[in-house]
């Protein structure tokens, strides 16, 4: 494998942008150099010589002395344009857009076929973590069960604030922003859009399904009250969002849900804007990685990771496409739940399978039961803003 | 990267060839089959069919149709002339013996260079852990500061039961020897030069630098008892045998010494055979790998993995020999530690450069101080079996 020297054209100089330069900066050994960076506000102040700079996406995508394109905006729609002509253009690709990359998986595989270009994406998936490297690269002969795991830095670091410091939702969430762990939108964060992006990215190296994120039932911890904070604590638990993926009876589940986690479980342990991935496969078993989920440069580390995978010809073969009969997703799954409401009749009880305990005061109601992935998704009455949920499985 | 077929000639079908061989027959989409397996004691009752069995090496090493050679016996000198012949007869070669591996470091990485084959290793260290490759393949850029973790299964089991069971040693050591957690001879486990090995293989890939393990500092975990025991549980923590190397003002040092860790680390929660490796970078920060450490099946899924990596036609790189500039390994570091002793003169204490805490009673006796590793490493007062240390940092 023969290490060349690469030019690069990077999209966006925010947070991860900026967090790659400064990487890209003080890393000696590897044989890349920024060449043009593309912004959108050519009149504000920027840390670096203003010839870096240019607004007109062309002088990239059209330069043919650049080799790869790092594209790092917010923009889904104008992200996705810029990776594909990146790749029809015969450049190589780092994006760390988990959006963009989440709903156009299928056409950008398409196009990483048709021109033989590679897309990489690391930074997309739990910043820091080489997750979607190890499913690809480590994992594909092993029988792979299950990945599920924190893959949120913002909203983890809600969670760990209120668990840990006692601290209120908004003033936690307010924090998160100002350290920029939180998305712009912060309800694709709280909301548990950007780990269901995420989950839906390590389903594709992980078992080799096609997943669109808006069949993926995501719930957040945006409703979670004091009443749902004691019932965890009471019960020897913190909360964590989920996001999980695994197979079950040559099918593939998966879901993003705020779960009671056990504090002698690992995921408990995985603290402030830290991911954790759970790998289970039947001969390795039980691989858990922890790391930087979030902030610019545990993002620009990962991107730097794939540029540098790019100067040794590195791409994602997607072995598990094709390897085995592909897994549809099924919602076909039963889950204990734990659902707090404030009025008889504000939910709907018959959709549960089965009911194990029930409680009712003046102020608050829960039940805890069995119901169906696919009943849950559906439920009217989860829409309901003073209606909370959390797995306890 | 083209997928080829693969002939496997393997040495050695004890726990580890067993696993593979069971892992093996049990995954599709691996294009690599058995042909021969060498073996000592032709006479043992095996659980496959004996045309595959031999006991002439040569059956294996001189074969042109077998294409690459697992190496899983248990002697060194025999395993590194198994290996040292494969490699120059033009094979490629996955071993996990790390004890053959870490001694001879230096003339393996000679042997491929000059006859352009693969040795991969990934099994030797942490098992089903993908910690080489990730240090090869994620860290080459990222500034890397260090590597430490629990790294002996057997050791970690023994510590597990002793901590959350309250067993005590020896019936945790038979049972870990039961579960084939434990190397044949244990003291290779519980003196700590396993896990020596083990940081010796990690250390070259982490920062390019080789070390025989005779110049690393290994004590292990064999004098602990029920005072220590308590002293660890008075102040939260639990004790985990951690390897562990780090740069250090252009140097780096490296050593195997028990730990109290608090209740509230990472590594804490690493229980019975499984491993946990923290790696820590400037950018990425801390990373945290854990996996099943020790068994058949999960030292035969890391075998595995390597022999699908050569149908990749994958070698380790070793990017950081010649990278920057060599660190040299230095014994100059100051650690706080604990040390247990019976009797006043027992230990010099004129050793330590400053001392915190000092404990008297009939019994026992505890001094909490600052030593300089170059100088625990000489002490002969640490020869004594009456005298016991972890360290407190």
């Amino acid at each position: 494998m023969e290490k060349k020297i690469i030019n690069l054209g990077i999209f966006g100089f925010g947070c991860v942008g900026q967090g790659l330069y400064e990487v890209l900066s003080k890393t000696k050994g590897i044989n890349a150099r920024v060449r043009k960076i593309c912004i959108k506000h050519p009149d504000k102040q920027r840390p670096i010589d203003s010839s870096y700079f240019t607004t007109d996406q062309h002088e990239i995508l059209d330069d043919p002395s650049i080799d790869v394109v790092v594209e790092l905006i917010n923009d889904t729609e104008a992200a996705f344009q810029i990776v594909s002509t990146a790749l029809r253009n015969g450049k190589a690709v780092v994006s760390a857009s988990k959006r963009m990359i989440a709903e156009n998986l299928r056409s950008l595989y398409d196009l990483q076929q048709l021109h033989r270009m590679p897309l990489l994406y690391e930074g997309a998936c739990c910043a820091s973590i080489p997750v979607i490297r190890n499913l690809e690269e480590y994992y594909d002969n092993d029988l792979l069960n299950g990945v599920e795991g924190i893959c949120n830095g913002s909203t983890n670091y809600i969670l760990s604030k209120i668990f840990e410091e006692h601290q209120d939702f908004s003033s936690a969430l307010s924090r998160a922003q100002e350290l920029g762990f939180a998305e712009s939108d912060p309800s694709l964060d709280i909301e548990g859009f950007d780990p269901k992006f995420k989950i839906c990215i390590l389903l594709l190296h992980a078992f080799g399904t096609f997943v669109k994120p808006a069949e993926v039932m995501n719930f957040g911890i945006s409703r979670l009250n004091d009443f749902d904070i004691s019932f965890a604590r009471q019960r020897g638990c913190t909360i964590k969002l989920i996001a999980k993926c695994r197979k079950q009876n040559g099918n593939v589940v998966t879901y993003v849900l705020p779960h009671l986690v056990p504090r002698s479980h690992l995921l408990s342990d995985v603290q402030n804007e830290y991911n954790g991935i759970l790998v289970e496969s039947t001969f390795a078993e039980n691989q858990f990685f922890v790391g930087k989920g979030a902030g610019g440069t545990a993002t620009g580390s990962a991107v730097l990771s794939d540029i540098s995978a790019l100067t040794y010809n590195y791409r994602y073969e997607y072995k598990k496409i094709g390897q085995s009969n592909p897994l549809s997703l099924t919602q076909n799954l039963q889950l204990k739940i734990y659902l707090r409401y404030t009025e008889a009749g504000q939910v709907d009880l018959e959709d549960f399978d089965s009911l194990s305990e029930k409680y009712e005061s003046s102020e608050n109601r829960y039940v805890v039961g069995l119901i169906n992935l696919s009943r849950l998704r559906e439920a009217s009455w989860l829409k309901n803003p003073g209606v909370n949920i959390l797995v306890m499985d």
